[in-house]
């Protein structure tokens, strides 16, 4: 049985990934913030060439959908969607005809990783994007993977695509996306698979903490940057979107449901209904995801048929936020 | 580890309990719906010569508790409280000096079974009524013991004491009383002991159509049977107070938390507000007792600090329900 809690310690997450970049230019970043040579390998923007491999399930892979989607890259960068479980090996591509990947031919995303390096010895994880050609795994560095789909494959965007990465506030959305990264995004699974109740404490404090100063920070501002959506928002909404659901009951995370946050809960509503973030939502995929997936923390593998979501498309009222700054 | 979900099967209560009854006359119940002639042992009404044995944790004890002060029969039956955890075999008198319960002078109420019975063979529940000269349990069929405190002990309750049990609507009663039971206090059970995703899912679905039901009829009424509390109230609210703190969370019951049901939502303010019910509770031993006992399905042992319970104390509003009838 696989141990997603190790009893006596805290959650550690390998934060361990193939470093490789899909780059305009070989070596370099466009990024004008953190730009400049490369010290990884680079491949090269080529339309048709990649697939994003994802899974609705997963928060980390809900990041690339999403932004792929915002940008327009559809038709320059293929879908492919593993089911919401896995084993201990890998995500499979169950949801397909027969069980394969129409592009890749794969059952198996770890097929990919052994096409390219035969030993490979982490975890199979999405996003990954793969190389169509040699139908090997090119990367599955997520906050890369949405970084590079906007600053490099810019020539391919459509032609009113969001200002994902504004320069003029860069710095502070940097900031921004560290804490909700460590506090919220892992700050969740610090919780859940915390392996005593001192680690569990410590991490349900923290997480309060960051969800807090959310809540008072978006209280006038419409998105966490300002006026307008950057990937600090996609950040946090992978996060929020399956708070009730999982995070607060197979997680522990349970000071106060989302929709009880009424800040949070309504930010998180607005996105929900802008175009690019719900349509990307499977809520029975991502419920059967950790309920099922971690059998060490939910042996019976019994997935809740709560909580009622009808809120979801409720009203959110904070386009006044917008037109008010 | 004891294992409360078995695989592959929908939980099923062992009914079976010690049948003896304390009445004011040998073989004869006092009240006068069911009342008539007892095929069971009988024990006589006496002053300070039983014991409650009970935990704070434990919903079926916590009526007991409950009626026992609502009555004002603290001087003539004595409370003894063990702690919220236990092992398969025992609860243990751990909050006491010395971890003995003064009285009895047991560790564990397992004792005061074997006092009476060497070999019982069936589990050691609260709330337990024991003999305190010979030390051995009298009886442990919790619906009896609430319903012979009333009608048995009547020449010794205060003398404002409520009628819990009022003549006058009886029979409409004992039928919510009965729907309360199967689909409600242990309907939270069914679900959380579940051993397949069938069984759990039909649980879900008799437990909230329950919640319905009882959500529309405290609309309009105070208390289930109108303008007072009868003892049909003390057996809802015992599970309401534990629904936010585990059932949500630990059994899966969460389509909605109690503080989204807004009628017994305030239902349950209103009565935990009331003297008698909320100085009954302790929700940290009501989180230890199922996180903890329940291993299989909560193997990690920790325990959430969630909910957030500040609003317990909120205003209800109810009392406008008492005038309009």
């Amino acid at each position: 049985m696989p141990t997603y809690a190790t009893k006596g310690k805290a959650f550690d997450r390998d934060m361990n990934y193939i470093p490789d970049r899909i780059t305009k230019v070989e070596g370099h970043s466009q990024d004008p913030y953190d730009g400049g040579e490369l010290d990884v390998p680079t491949w090269p923007v080529e339309p048709g060439r990649y697939r994003l491999v994802a899974a609705r399930a997963c928060p980390w892979a809900n990041r690339a959908i999403i932004v792929r989607t915002l940008l327009g890259l559809e038709d320059v960068v293929s879908l492919g969607l593993t089911g919401p479980t896995h084993d201990v090996r890998s995500w499979t591509f169950d949801l397909d005809p027969g069980g394969v990947d129409p592009v890749l031919g794969y059952e198996r995303l770890q097929q990919a990783y052994f096409a390219r390096f035969p030993d490979y010895p982490r975890g199979i994880t999405v996003p990954a994007m793969v190389d169509v050609p040699t139908r090997a795994v090119v990367t599955n560095d997520f906050p890369w993977i949405t970084h590079d789909l906007f600053f490099e494959w810019r020539d391919h965007h459509r032609p009113d695509a969001p200002d994902l990465w504004p320069d003029d506030c860069r710095e502070e959305m940097e900031e921004v996306m560290r804490r909700v990264f460590t506090e919220v995004n892992n700050g969740v699974y610090r919780c859940g698979f915390a392996g005593s109740q001192e680690a569990y404490d410590a991490a349900y404090d923290r997480l309060w903490t960051a969800l807090d100063w959310l809540e008072e920070r978006l209280a006038d501002r419409r998105y966490l940057m300002g006026e307008a959506i950057t990937e600090a928002d996609v950040r946090l909404f992978t996060t929020l979107v399956r708070f009730d659901p999982v995070y607060h009951g197979h997680f522990k995370c349970n000071r106060n449901k989302l929709s009880e946050m009424p800040v949070l809960w309504a930010y998180a509503r607005d996105l929900f209904q802008t175009p690019g973030f719900g349509e990307t939502i499977d809520f029975e995929q991502i419920k059967r995801h950790y309920y099922v997936v971690h059998e060490d923390i939910n042996p019976t593998g019994i997935v809740p048929k709560g909580p009622d979501l009808a809120g979801w498309h409720a009203p959110h009222g904070r386009e006044r936020l917008a037109r008010s700054r």
